[in-house]
Formats: C-alpha cells, sequence, structure tokens
C-alpha cells in the first residue's frame, strides 16, 4: 500500500520556494497521479520564522535550524532552497538517514557535490539538482538518464543569463557595458551585486556541475580558468560583427587526447552556431556525443517559476522513488582518469584590439611580439583614429594561449601602445 | 543481492539494432556500473535466422518468432527495433508478464500507444520510447521526468529529417524539390520510398507521440490534419526568404481556449526563430510551459547511432528499475479532457502565389475571391513573367483556415489563373 502523502521538510522560504510552494498546489491533481500519493510540506526552516511571508505556510511547522527540519521523522523529502554553503549539515543529516535531497545549491554542490553524491549512495538514496544548472532546462536530468552512457567530446555552454542579456542588449542596442547593466538590473536579470555573474564565477560553478555529469569528473570549480566580461565594450562587439561572430561568456569542455580542457571565458563565437542565437537571459547547452552527435538544449537558466518547476520535477521523481520503494544499487560516482589539459597548452584562435600610436614603425613592433611568441595573424585591419591615434584589429591563427598571453603582454608594455590591449577568444572548431 | 545480469531480448536486427549492439559492447563498463548488473543480450528475433549479419551475435538464440523471444524465461528486458504493427503481440505479451519494453516503433505507438502504455501500468510495469520521435533528443523522457507535472501552451517540432534536409538544401543551394531529393537519397537521408516523409504523415506519427507526453491527451495520428511538402518549388524558398521567413515542415499543438490545435504543415516562420537555425537532417523540439517558459531540443532526428543510443538509454532506466526492484505506482495515463479545435477554425496567416494572366480585371477577381471569403490580404507583389503571365504573390492577415482554403478554392477557378495557386500557412505567433 502506498504511503498516505509523501512529506517535505523545506529549507529556506525565498521567491524560488515561493514559486515551488504556487506550482504544489497549482499541479496538486497531477502530482498525485504522478507519484501516487500527494506531496505535502510539512516543515519549513527560515532564518526568522516570526517574519510574515508572501506564501500560504498555514499547517507547516516554521523552524530556524534546517538540521532540526532534515532530521524530523515526519519529513521523507528534503528540498533545498536557501543557498549557501552552510545548509551542508541539513542535507548530510538527511542522505545520512537516506531521505532523498533534491536542492537548487550550485554554490555547494561546485563546493563539494561529489562529497554530496558519496553520501547519498552509501544509503542508497539520491541527490538531485536540475535547477542548479541551467535552471529550467532539463538538461541535468538527460544527462543522469537517457544519456548516462553516453560518452562526450564537448561541452559548450551559455550558462547565465544576467550576462548573455548584457552582451545581448550590447549587441542589439548599440549600448555600452555599463548601461546594459543598468537595464538587465532594471529587468531583474541581473543582482544588486552581480559579481559573481560578471566574473564568470557564476558560470564556472554552473560548468563544474556538468561536467561532472557529462564527463563523470569531478573538478573543483576554483581550479577552472575562468575569465568574465568585465572591459567588454561596445567596439568588441562590433568587430566581432564584422568578422561574422557573436560575443558570449561561454562554459566549456573539450575532451583532447591529452586531457579535458575546460574553461570560462567570453569569446567569439560564428553566427551560424545554434548558441550565436542564445539571446538575451536565455541559457544553453550544447553538447557532441560520440554516438548521439550534436544536440542542443535551450531554456530559461533563471526565474522564480522555470527555476521552481525544476525543483518540482526533481521533486516528484524522488517522491515516486520513495512511494515505489526504490533503492537503486549505487556505487560511489565512477571518477574517470581526469587528466586536464592546462589552459597554457590549449590552441585557440583570438581576437586583438589596440590602440597605438599613429607613427611609422609602431606595427613592426607589434608584429615582433606576435612573432616572437610563435603568434600569426589571420587577419588584419588598421583604422586612423582621434588625437593621432590609429586602432589596429587582428584575428590570429590557432596559437598556444600562453603564447598569445605573453604576446599580448608584450604588446601592452610598447611605449607606442596606448590602453590595455583587448584580447578575446574565438571559439570556432 | 543484485541480479547477476539483466538479460535483454531483441526483435529485429537491423542497423539500429546492429548500432545498439555495437554500444551495449562498447560502453559494457558504463553500463555495469550504472545498472549494478550487465545487459547480455540473451535471445533475438529475425526473420530469417539462417542469414549472416554483421552483428556478432555468438552465444545468442535466434528465433523467428518475436512473441516466444517476448515469453522466454531469460528475457528480463525487451527491445523492439523490427518495426511494424505485426510486433504489437510480442509487446502485449512482455507487459502482461510484467517485462519492460523499450521499443522505437513509432507507427504502432502512434496506432496503439494508449493501449500499450495501459497494459504496462496494469503490470506494473513500463514501456520506454525515446527512439520513437525525435530520434536521439532525450525529449520524451524529460516529458515523462523532469517535465512531467509542467503545463505547456505549444509544441512545433521539426521531426523529419529528410524534409528538412531536403528543404534546407533547396533553401541554401537553389536547387529544385526533386535534385534535393536526389540529394538526401545519396546521403542516406530519404529511404527508396519517401513517401512516409514527404507526405507529413511521419511527422504526425511523432507528434501524436509526443503530444501523448506533453499534453497528456491521446490522438490517433490519423485525425491531425496533415500536409506535406510535395509541390514546394524554389520559388516559394525564395519568396519566404524576402519577406523574412524560412520554410519548415512543421508538428504543432497549440492549447487554445477552446481546443487543442493540432497541425502538420510545411510552414513559414520567422528567421529570428530557434526552429529557424534547425537545419538538414536535424529535429528541434520546441515547448512552450506555464511555469518554464520557452525550451528547445535539438539533435539529430535519425541515423543509426543517435537512435541506438537513446535506445540504450531507455534500456539502462528499465535496468536501473528491475534490479531496483522498483513497481511505480501507475494508474492508466490520466487522459485530459481532449477537446480539439479543428483546422477549419484555426486563425492563421497564408502565403498565396498565383501566375494569373497579365492583363486588366485580373487582380479584381483575385481580390474578389478572398474578399468574399473574409480573408484580407496585408502585402502584395505583382511581377510580370514570361508569355503574357504575371506572378502575383501575397501574405495575408489572420483569417479562418477554412475561409482562405475557400478562397483558394475559388482562386484556382478563375478562368485567367495558369496554374494551381501555392498556399503555405505563415506561422509566427
Amino acid at each position: 500500500m502506498p504511503p498516505p502523502a509523501v512529506r517535505v521538510g523545506l529549507l529556506g522560504c525565498g521567491v524560488v520556494a515561493t514559486g515551488f510552494l504556487r506550482l504544489l498546489r497549482e499541479r496538486e491533481r497531477l502530482i498525485r497521479e504522478s507519484v501516487g500519493a500527494p506531496l505535502i510540506v510539512t516543515r519549513v526552516a527560515v532564518r526568522d520564522p516570526a517574519k510574515r511571508r508572501g506564501a500560504d505556510l498555514s499547517g507547516v511547522a516554521l523552524e530556524a535550524d534546517p538540521v532540526a527540519v532534515a532530521a524530523a521523522t515526519d519529513v521523507d523529502l528534503l528540498i533545498e532552497l536557501a543557498g549557501g554553503e552552510a545548509v551542508f549539515d541539513a542535507l548530510r543529516t538527511a542522505l545520512e538517514r537516506g531521505v532523498p535531497v533534491v536542492t537548487a545549491n550550485k554554490h555547494l554542490l561546485s563546493l563539494r557535490g561529489e562529497e554530496l553524491e558519496r553520501l547519498a549512495a552509501a544509503s542508497g538514496t539520491t541527490i538531485r539538482y536540475e535547477a542548479s544548472a541551467g535552471g529550467g532546462i532539463p538538461v541535468l536530468q538527460a544527462l543522469e538518464h537517457g544519456l548516462r552512457t553516453e560518452r562526450f567530446q564537448l561541452l559548450v555552454a551559455i550558462l547565465n543569463g544576467t550576462t548573455n542579456y548584457i552582451l545581448s542588449t550590447m549587441e542589439r542596442d548599440g549600448r555600452d557595458f555599463a548601461e546594459a547593466l543598468d537595464a538587465a538590473r532594471k529587468l531583474g536579470f541581473a543582482e544588486s551585486d552581480p559579481t559573481l555573474d560578471l566574473t564568470g564565477a557564476d558560470t564556472a560553478e554552473k560548468l563544474s556541475i556538468l561536467v561532472r555529469r557529462a564527463f563523470r569528473v569531478s573538478v573543483p570549480h576554483a581550479s577552472i580558468p575562468t575569465e568574465g566580461i568585465i572591459g567588454m565594450e561596445q567596439e568588441d562587439l562590433r568587430q566581432a560583427d564584422r568578422f561574422g561572430y557573436t560575443v558570449k561568456l561561454l562554459g566549456i569542455a573539450l575532451r583532447h587526447s591529452d586531457g579535458l580542457d575546460l574553461r570560462v571565458h567570453p569569446a567569439f563565437i560564428p553566427k551560424r552556431y545554434l548558441l550565436a542565437s542564445v539571446r538575451d537571459e536565455f541559457n544553453g547547452v550544447y553538447l557532441r556525443g560520440e554516438a548521439t552527435g550534436s544536440m542542443l538544449f535551450y531554456g530559461k537558466g533563471a526565474g522564480a517559476l522555470p527555476t521552481a518547476q525544476a525543483v518540482l520535477g526533481d521533486a516528484v521523481a524522488a517522491a515516486r522513488e520513495i512511494v515505489g520503494g526504490v533503492r537503486y544499487p549505487r556505487a560511489a560516482p565512477e571518477a574517470e582518469p581526469g587528466k586536464r589539459l592546462p589552459l597554457d597548452e590549449v590552441r585557440t584562435k583570438y581576437y586583438l584590439r589596440l590602440i597605438v600610436e599613429d607613427r611609422p614603425g609602431v606595427l613592426a613592433q607589434v608584429a615582433g611580439c606576435l612573432g616572437g611568441s610563435r603568434v600569426s595573424v589571420a587577419q588584419m585591419f588598421q583604422a586612423e583614429g582621434i588625437r593621432g591615434e590609429a586602432s589596429i584589429t587582428m584575428l590570429t591563427h590557432d596559437a598556444r594561449d600562453r603564447d598569445v598571453r605573453d604576446a599580448v603582454k608584450g604588446i601592452a608594455g610598447l611605449p607606442a601602445v596606448r590602453k590595455a590591449p583587448r584580447a578575446v577568444r574565438i571559439f570556432d572548431l
């Protein structure tokens, strides 16, 4: 006989949790039919239980201690939407007693995901986190299920809606970075402190989560070479357009024979790529598998309801397993040999833009720096500027990333170079 | 203790089955770790057991009778890659004795899918069919799991690689229909008899399968108004381009307040749509959900290995459930009120192209037919042709589909109209 209800403990009661509670109510019949029992929230952990909230929490026990919720005997399923590292103990408490966990906590997962997976496996339960990377896009679930036994050569993804909105706005409306960031803030696509978005750290965390599923390697996000979009200028986007490219902040995982190339940086990508059409606050994950070939998952990467729907999807899957009495035979996640290809050794094309003094000999000095680092130029344009300046735009051939950065450092040090050179990688396989 | 192996019975031994057997070998370790036991093929049903095959079938019992394989006590999981309606009995045999089924048989699923689902539910087992629609794209699984409790307003999909390749080739290379079909044949994207592809029947079958999952309604594919791409001319693609559109064969499911609008037909779609960038043999499924908003799944819709990988994904999921001792509490699929909006009542824009005698009064006659059917014109171009002919191209405003077809019939009957008018719907929400 199925249990009368699957009892949910919820950590956090912010916008995503409120969206989740709303979906729980609106989809009540669908959920009950899918699970074979209703999902009922019995306990919610909130920082201040006395505070009034938008969500209807009548009949729910409010607690200040997340661990108490995770340990409560009337909690069969723990849903963690509080965020931060401090909830780790609550997640461990739940997993250790065999209570499945659903979480959207990308920061914690990218720091301690492997440990959490091991805890889940040890007690034959599960931790699901569809909402943690790619928001409402069901890509983690696809990697966990249908694509579980596929081998991937490549994952390239736009995982941060804030920066994608900024770049799209700069491109479409010709705005500069600061204006586009303002617009993103006004529309709620950027938080008051968007540092994690703009520096690429958010993308690196999500890449680390996706890579564990797609490539079966555990990579701390801090070890992923990461550059953000700060410093991107309107002129860079204009130049990209002129060369047939568009600019995106990418998370990249590329399997080479001599190691896995992982990195996060803005890149020029050809306009013909489907990822070039992933605009505004949307996310996209492109995968290339040995058997499946090219695939793209596209959708909203953030927002209360898309995220809440991803959480609900995980919750329903976990609840079905509870009711079905499932205990999967889960070994600790099989780590594959995780040899990395250092960024220094990656071969890539570059876009370079310089502002130099418009006088004879300067171009020769610039060319000398490039040649000295074994970087050869594929295309170059020079335009007269104002105040005796000239602007030089170049696309390089494939070169060692380290060599290009050395060359750029050399160029930056030339007396005739008026401001720090702009250098953006080109991702065009 | 987990069983020593999950024993697979396989129906059919064509290219997809051969690809499946190859993946089973190449991914042996991954499969074993995922399932907790190896997958071993014990029996294969083939039309002629004496025939030699490319696949290594040593140690496997070859049989001529699919039902015997489905009933064999050494078969824990049935994988059906034979196709056709005749295998229904084998599928029923397996499901009735609680053996899960994986199938790629879109034709059978679109005819008797609901019945098969009910049989599976009745014995607490499952039937999975990721490969039957959208090939290697894990969209059915996403609808079954993460998106199970989402409500969709819209599904628009490119589900047939053959026709998409033909239309892409016509558009890119300026070829005519026959040449593009030839090219598709040479590349193996079109079968020797491509009737099911070209008439849209294949798309209608796949739409019927997707709609059961996404909208929880059971719709026989034969009841879906279906038009194919036969008759599409190079000039239509040129005109589409001129108006900012591209031409795709679409499967459409659109929820209106007064019913579900289901149809398959070629359509002009705006170039800004992501679906417009789904080219060549690729498929794409666009979904719009109440909570998730816009989503796109993109990938290979056919081909031995992409299809085999989808089958393997289903097989591994089913095997995990076997080993985990799962019996989901599955009610018969909850049918939602399936009110349909007849195509006659659908409001849509149209592209029309006419070849008429170039003499005074003809345009007035054409306009009369349109006005008489309450169809109003948004844009019109007339060009002088050869031999005293003129070509008239029009885009209409939104109008009842029935009214436009009536108007076209009227126009076709005008003495001054030299050949059957071309009429293609515009899908631009």
